[in-house]
């Protein structure tokens, strides 16, 4: 929008002809709250011009730069770059074609780690994602689709006790689906999904939209608790969760980066 | 395109007021493949008039009727609606909101049927399509995603010689890996996928797009060969890919109801 706006604006102005963009993935706020954060980078009559769309889930931060030389445009849209990614932290995980299933790849594979997958109510996408991307199978052991109860019992081992006790949507399920896929595949991660994703399926105490995120890693496992909005629908829902356990991952190789290169 | 041309144009000539629509869903053949087939249905001027469409492989067969009278325009397009399920026979899987995912969960639950999936080139996508359907779990009972020729061993328990013998891609593993999930989940049917997505990967002797589907039910096991055109990118072969899956599952529900029905 902005362009229609202030392209013509500009060009009438000074005649600057270089032209700088850069897009800035971010995952795990909304469009809102980035915009709140950024507000001061984006006057709608500010050189660099500075946006956000939102899709699916990703927040994108996107830097329109003009100069009269193509150099000065970079160097201005490398400032707000730097800006926004000092301001948003770890909200932002990669830039242009970057997703969270090819950063999260490319940090395994750095590492020759590895990860295994256990989804309940993503079904199968979380590993669609993954295997999105060409030349995962160097990183990505296998999957458990299970669906059904007695698949979390049969196929990643979850002891039916803890559905009894706790429900299949719950932290003590994830954390198993997540230990029983490292543990079937000798994964290095094992990351898993349970939750209601609706439109049935839902409960006073345990309504639509929410949803577990199990992660196993070398050093112990955990689980995330995620309620999304009843305005997301099932399709919503899912795709929500599966970029949620690839989120809660990419941070975990983060924070471990961080913490190796601080003790070095 | 043909509603702007011909719906000013009846109007004028007629007044008609009724418009019944209906959508025919199809799988298995290409659009142009579709429409020579029932070309005499497809005329300019024709009332009912009958269009293709096409989306991620399934052709739409668009009928839409006009009359005076709601019930005359409603036996026009059912006339039409007959004539095309006629002629593509099995290619016509439904109609509507149906999807291939819902037609096989409806087919499995109305003969409390079950089936599994192991997925090594669609990485999940087979079992996202299948959890797309709310209450899908009262017929799928899991997945294995085995992307790795690791976890086609380990999970599914693909014997290794088959793989060193046949190839990872190859009929007899996509059949192991169909019977291979059909007996570790205790399915009625196993519904396996092993081929070559792309970008990388292709031999002069397995190209990029050869996909083999395999298929375990009660009476033994069986696998199709698929040669997708290289016009198709990673992610068209993966969706073609898992809607082939489907397509075969359904087929064979079909080919069973009709024996049985014959037996009677």
């Amino acid at each position: 929008m902005f362009e229609c706006y202030t392209e013509p604006h500009l060009r009438r102005q000074s005649g600057r002809s270089a032209v700088v963009v850069r897009t800035l993935r971010t995952f795990g706020a909304g469009e809102s709250n980035i915009a709140e954060q950024i507000d001061h980078l984006m006057a709608r009559t500010r050189n660099p011009a500075v946006g956000t769309t939102a899709s699916e889930g990703v927040i994108t931060v996107r830097i329109v730069a003009r100069a009269e030389a193509a150099d000065e445009a970079q160097a201005r849209a490398q400032r707000d770059a730097d800006e926004v990614r000092a301001i948003l932290g770890p909200l932002v995980f990669g830039e242009d074609d970057d997703t969270l299933a090819s950063v999260v790849g490319r940090e395994l594979a750095a590492r020759a780690l590895t990860v295994a997958t256990a989804e309940s109510c993503t079904g199968g996408l979380l590993g669609k994602l993954l295997t999105d991307v060409s030349g995962s199978s160097a990183y990505y052991l296998g999957g458990f689709i299970t669906y059904s109860n007695e698949a979390k019992v049969n196929v990643t081992g979850v002891p039916g006790e803890l559905i009894e006790t706790h429900g299949a949507v719950s932290e003590q399920v994830a954390r198993a689906l997540a230990e029983g896929c490292q543990a079937r595949t000798g994964s290095d991660y094992g990351l898993a999904t349970t939750g209601i994703a609706g439109p049935t399926g839902g409960t006073p105490e345990k309504q639509v939209g929410l949803v577990y995120i199990g992660l196993a890693g070398p050093s112990g496992s955990s689980a995330k608790r995620c309620q999304f909005s009843d305005r997301l629908n099932r399709e919503a829902i899912r795709d929500r969760s599966a970029k949620t356990a690839l989120n809660m991952l990419r941070c975990e190789l983060r924070d471990r980066a961080l913490l190796r290169n601080t003790k070095r």
